[in-house]
């Protein structure tokens, strides 16, 4: 894949609309996203004609491999900072230099005071984070393989579990059976949080043993080629009850809903609303404590957001999950997760496992 | 665990001595330190006679759980930020406020000028990490857990390392081991990097699958209580060449020497040159392109560093990395990572694991 040259000139135009000649960029995502190398430390310089990528020895190798040739790379030893003083001056035409005010430290923005002190820096915001936002058929084609990797692994996995066992060996089955499918990296920490537990969205992996008739919730992720999927699953140990079913029913028609009438263009807002009226008004309204999605790529978390104060519309060709919940404390908690493309036709959903109350154990 | 009197106790002490009379937190491993909060979205405030927490909803039972009694905690729906504004003016005597430079963004260093302008907020860098750079005898139990982890996962993965196998598969069982034994996260992503991929320090897993005669460089850790590990080994798929077991026998001895000779209260630099020198003596400097280790704890790097440019001295009861490396592009690398407890009496090295050239597959 040589992503660059194609996104080095929407960003390119991107600048000159906001009106810098050259941008710093620092987020490590968006540097990826611009150049391709993926390593974990990294600055770069983008002006109208040059492209700067300047890392450390542990990437030399890698730098080089990873980015086009479009994109000049600097090998530094000691201060990527020292190096990006003596880069800047040499870079045509870089007069308004903007800097990512989201992804630079109040300790470096120092630096461009002091430092930096000759040019005039600009403070942007979600410049390149806009650009990736609308997918290309390439990025859609790696979260399709990530959504892959992770529904085969799951169903690799569920047939293991049994009461007794810990949430850590579930989640051990599952981390193992990603990595032998081949998914990179786990994108954020698997989520295996059962009877009690589950009430809490962000619960990890425990010691705690699973009991029958427990909630079992299940959100994991795989990565493949830099890009993430995420999905949630809730499952219940042995024989479900009647208000775990209930409640279950209506998160699933939640999450039907919001799947089949999200699209682009409309509001975060209002893409929330269409998960959170629906169980308001099955009067659990204040069991929904989160918001409804968030987009995925390069990150796990990205734009665009599906949530209450979300006003900006959803891209087309944006990817965001779909995954909304209900929590009780001392109870439990259910959570449906999807991953949906908004393409220009109509919502994609490129999640298929099984979304009934499976009943596990 | 509650960890929160006596930290709290130590920040304030180290808040007076900065001049300021509140400090906004908003590292979370810094807030983890302080409060015991280990979720993955909060603002912390802490007085001289107050510490709150604003937390969101997803972690409203989790955060009442983690925290001590001497720390309020708010639940807040929507926005952190917001909520920051309601309460900071009810804090007694918080008129000179701090902010972590290193870990507050332009954007919210914006929202301290913009929303906090009546507060003259002032910089300030290192104050929680240079507390916890000194680990108290409960910290280290959990990193000498994560280690115990970490090295029982190995041992189990090593014997099922065969000829064929990819890199992505010998990472799948050693996270699966990792995950079975206890460990709460994975600190970092594990690198199985094999032949001529083995010379790139950060090469993560790939689908490449191992060879007679390739290098295998495995750097992986374990989290107990929050606590990381990190250990590298590196080995060779069947029978070892000369070539190999010459730079082995460098990297051992450097290890060796820098583990042994490491003393609290010796400069970063000091230390760095332990291993530096020798491995330049032998002739391989050039070859040695990182630094030689760093601070591991709540985070798998951390304060204090031990490099070329470190001036500052290595304190007391801090943890810290031993890794020296030989990279050659094409030919590939080696690395091993040893974990050492910089003791009043001297080094200790947690880490066990033979550090011989093992042949494996």
């Amino acid at each position: 894949m040589d992503p660059q040259p194609g996104r080095l000139a929407a960003l390119r135009a991107e600048l000159e609309a906001a009106g810098v000649d050259a941008l710093l960029v620092t987020s490590l995502p968006n540097i990826r996203y611009t150049t391709g190398f993926s390593g974990s430390s990294a600055l770069v310089v983008v002006s109208q004609t040059d492209a700067v990528l300047i890392t450390d020895f542990r990437y030399r190798v890698q730098a080089r491999t990873e980015v086009g040739a479009d994109v000049a790379v600097e090998i530094e030893g000691t201060s990527l900072w020292s190096r990006f003083w003596g880069v800047l001056p040499r870079l045509t035409g870089a007069r308004q230099v903007g800097f990512e005010s989201a992804h630079l430290t109040h300790a470096d923005y120092q630096r461009l005071m002091d430092s930096g002190a000759r040019w005039p820096w600009r403070p942007t915001t979600g410049i390149i984070e806009g650009l990736r936002q609308k997918k290309d058929a390439s990025e859609v084609s790696c979260i399709r393989q990530a959504v892959s990797i992770a529904e085969a692994a799951l169903a690799a996995t569920v047939p293991e579990i049994r009461v007794g066992m810990t949430e850590l060996a579930v989640g051990a089955r599952l981390e193992r059976t990603l990595r032998e499918l081949g998914s990179e990296a786990h994108p954020f920490e698997t989520i295996v949080a059962s009877g009690e537990r589950s009430a809490l969205p962000h619960a990890r992996c425990s010691s705690r043993e699973l009991r029958n008739g427990d909630l079992l919730v299940i959100d994991f992720g795989a990565t493949s080629g830099g890009y993430c999927s995420d999905i949630t699953r809730t499952f219940v140990v042995g024989q479900c009850s009647d208000a775990q079913l209930e409640a279950h029913a209506v998160v699933l028609e939640a999450n039907a809903t919001a799947s089949g009438a999200v699209r682009a263009g409309m509001r975060g807002k209002d893409a929330d609303s269409l998960a959170r009226d629906y169980i308001q008004r099955r009067g659990m309204g204040s069991e929904f404590g989160h918001s409804l999605g968030h987009g995925i790529g390069l990150e796990v978390h990205e734009a665009p957001r599906l949530s209450k104060t979300a006003d900006a519309p959803l891209p087309t060709n944006s990817v965001v999950t779909i995954e909304p919940g209900i929590y009780r404390d001392g109870w439990g908690g259910i959570r449906i997760e999807d991953d949906v493309l908004l393409a220009p036709e109509g919502p994609v959903v490129l999640t298929s496992f099984a979304r009934g109350l499976l009943q596990v154990g």
